[in-house]
């Protein structure tokens, strides 16, 4: 959508100064922080922090990724951190300093004033993801007999400092919040109307110990622009703003969709993530999966005389293994994303798992009838070749492939059956325990199906090639 | 959180008529959506459309699920229709019609008013999934010259009617969409103020053709509340606001999540998909790579033979099936997702196979190694039990283990790099050629590489057992 020709990157070589001014006016600081992230050579960020004013940069800053901030605060003097924090809202200053190594964080601090310092620390305080951690102290307070006019005037005066004055917080006496007032109720009404006949009582709410999963989660149901945070003592000590819950909500997504790939969430984008920052995230996962899974090969192992006698049996090791794994991954995708999205909870596992036992038999059906005839096909057309006893296209030779298919979709039937029930019942079971369902799921209902498959199959063809 | 002894059921049946619309003033709509989707008698809630006031019912009527609505339409006599959309916004009926079968839409469209019936129809022809069918005709424009207090004026007079005023659109003589002003602007500059000085003349934008998809990570990147929206001949035909994006974001993610477990994305909410749609979205895909993954069973078929000879290697095809598709998963999961959240294009190949290179070459080798140290324990402690031709404890039966525990750990070397290269380069490869990456993935790329992994493992088998 941009002109991409002149690059931020050009303009610094050249030490444009007004062109690199015009350019902060030009794009949205988003854009402009992609740029910067890009640049790799630190004394270029340097040069543009000395360029433009410094609520640009502190804004600018409050958009680079962790390993940029990182990068500039070691480079940084002492003065050019205090102009930094002086401009920055406090929030920002408490999420950059989460990321940052203890050093680091200790010379920031020493360097703001006491008021500062405790409004960071306070933020800092609250346990990451949580309400309180990415909460914002900057926020408008109106009395409840407070007019119109007069709350108009307090706007007009202080609004300009604080992150937001969609809406404004209505207190009592006791400092309790009472009454949320959006701007637009200001315009709709004359001036002298005082505010408690105006503000809202049946606002949401949440704590500062609340998840951000359930803040998002009450943004979305109540389409919320704007969420108060209260603490223990039900006072008033925050606000959560959309803007600050859009990423929050991808962030959640992304979590679990990795948790579900079995890897452990990445604390920074891909980009800035090394190679091996990611194997460490993966790599303990694959080796676990692999200790795990060798239960399989110990069963294959002690049923090995088994495939020495009929060995047409080895080749659908992987056919009863995937389809048990995928039939469980869908039932689980389906339940995690339905309890992520608070459409369910605990007390529909009665409602939940009613509903899977009818899919679950459907499905297992359906499938095992279909694999019938599909492995049927594979032997009669010899794709699969099948050394019978019997003379090709005599009623025996048919009984005997008949046995095989036969033995791999009853299998296959239970085993559907089984991975759905278990992919339903897994993720429950999970928050019982107050685990997270995303991690409790894919990844071990595989290794689980793949053994459960595997003994089925086996205790199956025990019976029906021995006793048959 | 709220009184949960009280339900809206036992006043519906008690025909509390008060206390009904007393329970409408103090919960919010979304929760008694809730209820009301979970009464099974339709006459209950027909009786509630008729107890309260018609702008409730038409709110709440846009928050019931679509079989809820549905189930509604056609027990309504057309006055109730008429009374229903009358109180709707023009974008929540498109919505619901959009979900309705054809003779229901018919009977609607009907009973409108001639202007009406444009509004919906023009909303209707917008393609699903783009902006045009999910933006909404009620905003408010102003010409460039009005002042503050003008402006002012005109939102008390229709403000009300719109579906936000938290901000207006400037237009010029033309029509064209020349600025956006912020409700704010107007708090903070004097009634003379000539609104052209005060708009944001650097606004985002869309067109009604935009995806959903790039809609909702605009609004993420610029942390927007409202985007407008122009036609092929970039005028303003509508506007999207905060609170219909907010549901979108969750869909993407859910239909990722589903896409990526081999799920077609539901329609509705979990609670209201029958089993049997549930079966009808999940069964083709099961069916499809059992199919699929028919090419490993001929693959074990044709080299049955070895595994006569050496019937150990058997034990050891779910290990390098699953490690493989594994560690395939996970690079899909991650670049899928940094795709879907615009983090990485296209135009990053160059910069992803780089970092996946060396991200595969330290997981390949760190899984080959700990996998031979593993599998020597396993088969040295006799928990997979080896008829290895020498005597137990014997150098050469030494050799033999590490020829068994080479191979294997071999074989993961050349699956887990295969994978994660692979996992890096299909959803790039979806992407070039216009599908989506999330579908194209994790199932496909399961069967590929256990496809790929046999083949590697038999092949090198081969050359171990036959050369070595």
């Amino acid at each position: 959508m941009h002109d991409e020709t002149i690059t931020l990157e050009s303009l610094i070589q050249h030490k444009n100064v007004n062109e690199i001014r015009e350019y902060f006016d030009q794009y949205a600081m988003v854009d402009i922080a992609d740029q910067v992230n890009a640049l790799k050579d630190s004394k270029d960020i340097l040069f543009l922090f000395k360029t433009v004013s410094n609520e640009l940069t502190a804004e600018l800053f409050s958009y680079l990724t962790p390993t940029t901030q990182e990068r500039l605060i070691q480079l940084f003097t002492d003065k050019q951190i205090i102009d930094l924090l002086n401009h920055s809202y406090s929030d920002d200053v408490a999420d950059f300093l989460g990321e940052l190594p203890a050093n680091l964080v200790q010379r920031i601090l020493k360097n703001v004033n006491k008021t500062y310092r405790e409004e960071i620390n306070h933020l800092l305080r609250y346990q990451e993801g949580t309400a309180g951690s990415i909460m914002t102290p900057e926020y408008i307070t109106l009395a409840m007999n407070t007019t119109v006019d007069e709350a108009l005037e307090k706007i007009r005066r202080i609004g300009k400092d604080k992150e937001t004055i969609q809406s404004m917080f209505v207190i009592d006496s006791k400092r309790f919040l009472i009454g949320v007032l959006p701007l637009e109720a200001l315009v709709y009404h004359s001036g002298s109307t005082v505010l408690n006949t105006l503000m809202e009582i049946d606002f949401q709410r949440c704590l500062v110990s609340t998840t951000v999963e359930e803040v998002a989660s009450i943004f979305k149901r109540y389409s919320l622009t704007v969420l108060p945070v209260l603490n223990e003592t039900n006072h008033l000590v925050g606000i959560i703003t959309i803007d600050d819950v859009l990423p929050l909500i991808d962030a959640i997504a992304s979590e679990d969709i990795l948790k579900m790939a079995a890897i452990n969430p990445l604390d920074d984008v891909y980009k800035s993530t090394s190679p091996w920052i990611i194997t460490k995230k993966s790599l303990p996962w694959i080796l676990g999966l692999m200790v795990m899974g060798s239960i399989s090969t110990v069963t294959i192992n002690q049923f090995e005389s088994m495939f020495q006698t009929v060995i047409i049996l080895t080749a659908f090791i992987p056919m009863i293994m995937n389809t048990g794994g995928n039939a469980g991954n869908q039932s689980i995708a389906i339940i995690t994303r339905a309890i992520a999205t608070k459409e369910l909870s605990l007390k529909d596992t009665h409602f939940i798992l009613k509903k899977e036992l009818l899919t679950a038999a459907m499905m297992s059906l359906i499938t095992a009838g279909f694999s019938f005839i599909w492995i049927i096909a594979l032997l009669s057309l010899q794709i699969v070749r099948y050394q019978s006893t019997f003379m090709v296209g005599s009623l025996s030779w048919l009984i005997d492939m008949a046995r095989v298919s036969g033995l791999v979709s009853l299998t296959l039937l239970i085993a559907v059956f089984l991975a759905k029930i278990l992919g339903s019942f897994l993720p429950l079971l999970a928050i019982q325990f107050k685990k997270d369902p995303a991690i409790m799921s894919s990844p071990f209902l595989t290794t689980l199906m793949d053994f459960s498959s595997l003994i089925i199959y086996f205790l199956l063809a025990n019976f029906v090639f021995n006793f048959f």
